[in-house]
């Protein structure tokens, strides 16, 4: 198989962008040469010492000189990467990120684009609660979506060029709006998260004694809301402030239906009460149908 | 080592009563005879099946000559199965019973022990979504705690086997009373299945459209809360009303925790926001610490 692009830049080679390299070099299918920027040279010996890229640079001039540009920053931080990279790209390349809230993003750098430059922003649908160079693997990608959220006016084929990306990195990919995808994943991700943290939270604040009782008997339950609360806290900071809208509305929905369940537990209404959690049950079985679980 | 028991009665060999009799068959060193008792015969031939108990009875009477009886069923019916048990149990024999929620259990089946019988009740942390007799294994218990939570003036020889028994099953034991037991477990397992029935419940309720997005969607985050999800709706069922009044407590302080969360993100509040997300870090260190994660 001839690979995709010449030359593909990671900007930000952390969990995701590093996953995306390691897929790289070991399919030989993404693109001739390899290319890893980023603005930490701990980051970039790291880089070297994992051989992953062929090509390590602090400068992102160099990356921006790629047929594929992809931005693998935290979320908070594309755009003025973005604005960096744009005018040192040349005709016919293509750049991407993988930002996981949209908002006004795609249509801000669409609109400082230079002739000839594409830009398709996608958002891979996987994680997981580690970072950094070190964390990423080849097959983070498969069987996960890769949602594109192309600005309006896109070039098609500058399109099709990054599903295939997703698609060689064993992904399936899916076109959406900025706006459907802010709703989609305030509520399958960002609400998740926002409550594995507060749970966390809400434990710390009991008494010393409670507290530490329930540290030693975390069992079933408690620890896996920790397991997701362990994620990057600037990233996770980074997401709820750009996608507020959507989670604090998806989150007041949550507290309705929170306070609609502990009614049912109040009055002792098992028919309520079971046939919420038949739901979940139902929902699990769907999950596990569509290859998520 | 010499069993601890002649005889080792399970009264609802499910999940947690079918772990026993395995890790009892196995290691040899809980009782010198099996038996299962269930109303279900279906559940009882399962049991002849797996071939893990020596004597299967539908007959209460029957399982109550053993000289130790532990009573698996759902919490809701634990009262019910230990009053109908005692009349018939002999002097120097011990009860115990599984149920993950206290309330008054203990002190209601201590005020009807016949004379010589004791009662040692406890409640082991561990489980998975499961149910039924082919859910079990026999080092499910390991490394896990099994809370003991005996009535005033317990024997002390009683309370001593029984802690023996989980420690043979791999467990770590820990004395408490009822009131500490009922709200350690309400934050560290009720208010979690809580939450994670009334997310899939949210996401029920969205728009045909978004929900099936999410079902796609779901990969970091959603489905680590609908894992728990899938558990027993009539064991939860039961559980979130015998210990509503601790449960919906907690719920309450959760809700407020979430508020102040909601709050900082609305506001943008990058500091209020890491500081939070870093606690739900912190807890995550000491589990994995205490070997919990």
């Amino acid at each position: 198989m001839t690979p995709l692009f010449g030359s593909l830049a990671v900007v930000g080679p952390g969990l995701i962008g590093s996953s995306i390299l390691r897929r790289a070099r070991e399919t030989g299918t993404l693109a001739e040469t390899l290319i890893a920027a980023d603005l930490d040279p701990r980051v970039l010996e790291r880089v070297n010492e994992l051989g992953i890229a062929d090509v390590t640079t602090r400068d992102l001039e160099t990356a921006a000189q790629a047929d594929c540009v992809m931005i693998c920053v935290p979320v908070g931080a594309v755009e003025y990467v973005g604005k960096q990279l744009l005018p040192y790209m040349k005709p016919g390349s293509v750049l991407t990120d993988v930002a996981s809230v949209r908002g006004q993003l795609g249509p801000r750098l669409a609109a400082v684009l230079p002739k000839g430059v594409s830009y398709v922003p996608s958002h891979p649908m996987a994680g997981t609660e580690h970072s950094g160079p070190d964390a990423g693997f080849s097959t983070l990608f498969e069987d996960r979506w890769a949602l594109l959220v192309p600005p309006e006016g896109s070039d098609p084929h500058a399109i099709t060029l990054i599903e295939e990306l997703w698609v060689r990195c064993g992904a399936r990919t899916k076109i959406l709006t900025d706006d459907e995808h802010d709703r989609i994943c305030a509520m399958v991700s960002h609400l998740p998260h926002l409550l594995a943290f507060t749970i966390c939270d809400t434990a710390d604040n009991l008494s010393e004694e409670i507290r530490a009782a329930v540290l030693d008997y975390a069992a079933s339950g408690f620890r896996d809301f920790t397991r997701i609360a362990a994620s990057d806290p600037v990233m996770w900071r980074d997401i709820f402030i750009a996608n507020r809208e959507a989670l604090l509305q998806t989150l007041e929905s949550f507290i309705t239906d929170t306070q609609v369940m502990a009614d049912a537990i109040r009055r002792g209404d098992e028919t309520a009460i079971t046939s919420r959690i038949e739901r979940g049950r139902a929902i699990r079985r769907t999950l596990i149908e569509n290859r998520q679980a």
